[in-house]
């Protein structure tokens, strides 16, 4: 799959006269682009064009498509996989300065975006309206992004991720023709569903342009909770108990004592160093003290105590970001070194053997891995702080890491929840699908048959 | 793409080998699988296979593909845009024997099925459980006809369609190989949703053999309850506000006055000969209390009366019986005539002006057209009860339903919302979707190269 010279020669003489300032083959751009927020090492591409509207990218795309030079789509760099590594060098678009608000209609509950809209961005912007969107990964993700990734996030047990939650797209195709996926209404029994086809494949079908994203309106009431247990036993118990009874939980979290401890640290909060749950619960003012009452109950079955409240939407947003620091918090423990995120998601049924399962491997491998989970998915994640370069570091986490998705597999779950394939995690797709790999390399093959958009991701290699 | 004689005598050989008594090419046996619940024409199969496992049903697909004659999936025969006929002959592999519960899991709130398990079926096997599958097309459909048509029902306002609880399949492909898409994970984020590509394709993909669905529990609370409005604009207005209002109501299905009479006389119901809406309630006692509340202040303001409310479980039965029996209560107000029922979906906002102008356009043409919605999702269906074969009844009913179609294109809606392409709606699917038919033609093209499976389906001519 090497580029021809040429080919770039000619293809960059066409993109610097469409983009001007913004073509790039600066060392320092290139190496920006090189890769997202992974220990693996960099890939960067041969240049980076920064697009502003659908067609910069329609033309890009064709000009690539032209000279047979990869294509690698970027939002904001903030993927776990190795998404944005341009394995095969070629031409990174980046969409961050596409970021309008295209649309929102708060009547029907639901807007377009730019793929370069982040979701705070999204959220600053919903926020008079009485609207919000829920879908929350760790960093600031662009739309586009999170949409290409399947992303999900602390909301996801209520709201369900970015494949419930997208309407439709804008997207430019290998070819580098733009089309319309999906549409405004609500459901559709129209045609092949595109709109999830392209949901979750990683910029190898084509580039997600625009999203059309369902909104929600602000609950009357929330409230949020941080809530300590005496062992991850006795927080995973509670939180299965309480999908189970039906509870409409907004968010509920685990932090293992690494993490809490990691977090106390970085955060300036306070926890006791034991397990902990974050909880938020949205609804009516009645409804959401039905649900604490509830959740209360069932809590101190499993002997949580110490229920911090945050009244206040300040304590709120300062939990919340916490939650979201937790990764950054992880990698302050040791300073230097490198933050390896994996995360499998299980039957809820198979959350505790298989979390505490990974605990115990982590320990006897004498690893700092904090674990989190947005656990009400079923859903863990673990991050390995570690020095990559050191065999005697990495060996060890890989193989717990390997462990931890073939227990997730064999309990009938998934090798990642919401962080997706990239290239770091090829080699699970056929353990986890089988012969269906076969169908999406067929899928691939049709939409992309010279295999330039994104190569190297997400199908692994016939 | 007819047939060669040589090629089904060849198949048929090895059919009857296979399946014995369970394979058929009675006339009564074609004629009974010739077309679903529709007024279009019969198209027989040339013979039927009733398939009692996965396997047989890839032993048949792979015999039919060897003979390149075409396959058509059959579960109980009650789409409605054509999709069993067999167009082209072949062969109809009918499903309805394969109605296994496999396996339930209340710990997980989910369950694996044969697809030829009606929904009936499903909730008498788990009511014991305290569970439910709430998906209800009008029909007691089978689900893997369910799935395969993106179905929903009454239910999909709070629950949403097969697309959101459809957790994995087991699908028998076009070469006649048996592959498992999705898992039983909540969510994940690995590899292409071929899931969601297979529900609603059709049987043009593949056979849908095995479906694993999401289920919830029984609510500790329902209610249900009539209510008449003074017009159909002031019952739309009041759907319109709920569901801006995020009220998690479970049902909300407008009846205009035409089908109200109907059901009336058919269902023996007694409402007053004006638009009524069927509201259902889920939750908690005291959810349920508040959502009738703020529902009630809604109507009244739109100028409700005569709230009826169903208390006992045999009394909601009743009512949602009655609804279900709409279609057939539409018919029986023109016997010996058929019934045209179709479908679209607009954004909610939409929602009045489409309804209204189609229920104009309707008056304006003389036709007796009873209107159905399950407007909490923006989707509403019109039932024509005509003499298909008098084209003074069906030439206008054609020129409404392509005038109703394209209000609801126009509006950023779709073409149907849960009955399907089938072939009666092929020449719509461009309309809608332009460009991006070409993509969906593409995945056709490189899944099912022979154009075997389901053909004349789904994918309008190029």
């Amino acid at each position: 799959m090497a580029t021809a010279k040429r080919a770039l020669t000619s293809a960059f003489t066409d993109l610097a006269a469409l983009f001007g300032e913004r073509f790039s083959t600066a060392e320092s751009v290139r190496s920006h682009h090189a890769r997202g927020e992974t220990f693996y090492p960099p890939h960067p591409p041969d240049a980076v064009v920064f697009a502003q509207s659908v067609d910069e990218v329609a033309h890009a795309v064709t000009i690539c498509a032209r000279e047979r030079i990869p294509i690698v789509p970027y939002g904001v760099g903030s993927s776990l996989e190795g998404q944005v590594n341009a394995l095969y060098g070629g031409v990174t678009i980046d969409l961050s300065q596409m970021n309008r608000v295209v649309r929102v209609s708060a009547d029907d509950l639901d807007c377009t975006v730019e793929a370069g809209v982040t979701r705070k961005q999204l959220n600053s912007h919903l926020r008079d309206l009485g609207l919000f969107f829920p879908i929350d990964p760790g960093a600031d993700a662009s739309l586009g992004g999170m949409a290409a990734t399947r992303a999900s996030g602390t909301n996801a047990v209520r709201y369900g991720t970015l494949r419930e939650n997208v309407l439709g797209l804008t997207v430019v195709t290998a070819e580098g023709k733009v089309i319309h996926t999906g549409g405004r209404a609500r459901k559709s029994a129209a045609g092949y569903d595109l709109t999830r086809l392209f949901v979750g494949s990683e910029g190898t079908l084509g580039v997600l342009c625009e999203v059309t994203l369902r909104l929600y309106g602000l609950p009357e009431a929330i409230a949020a909770a941080t809530c300590a247990f005496p062992s991850l036993e006795a927080a995973v118990r509670t939180v299965i108990l309480i999908i189970q009874a039906g509870i409409p939980i907004a968010r509920m979290e685990l932090l293992d004592e690494v993490q809490v401890d990691a977090c106390n640290r970085f955060s300036k909060l306070s926890m006791p160093l034991t397990p902990a749950v974050f909880f938020e619960f949205h609804g009516t003012k009645r409804g959401v003290d039905e649900q604490i009452e509830q959740v209360g109950e069932i809590a101190k079955e499993y002997g949580a105590s110490d229920f911090r409240w945050a009244h206040k939407p300040e304590e709120r947003s300062a939990l919340w970001q916490a939650r979201h620091d937790a990764y950054y918090a992880g990698m302050a423990l040791r300073p230097g070194k490198r933050g390896w995120a994996t995360d499998v998601c299980v039957p809820i049924s198979a959350l505790a053997d298989n979390l505490l399962a990974t605990k115990a491997d982590i320990e006897a491998n004498g690893l700092l891995a904090p674990i989190v989970g947005h656990v009400g998915d079923g859903n863990f994640h673990v991050s390995f702080i570690i020095d990559p370069d050191d065999p005697a570091e990495y060996g060890p986490a890989k193989a717990v890491n390997q462990r931890m998705i073939r227990r997730a597999l064999a309990s009938g779950g998934t090798c990642t929840g919401e962080h997706g394939i990239g290239f770091a995690k090829l080699g699970y797709l056929k353990e986890e699908h089988g012969e269906a790999v076969e169908l999406m390399r067929a899928i691939k093959q049709a939409l992309d048959p010279h295999h330039l958009m994104n190569p190297g991701k997400v199908i692994p290699p016939a």
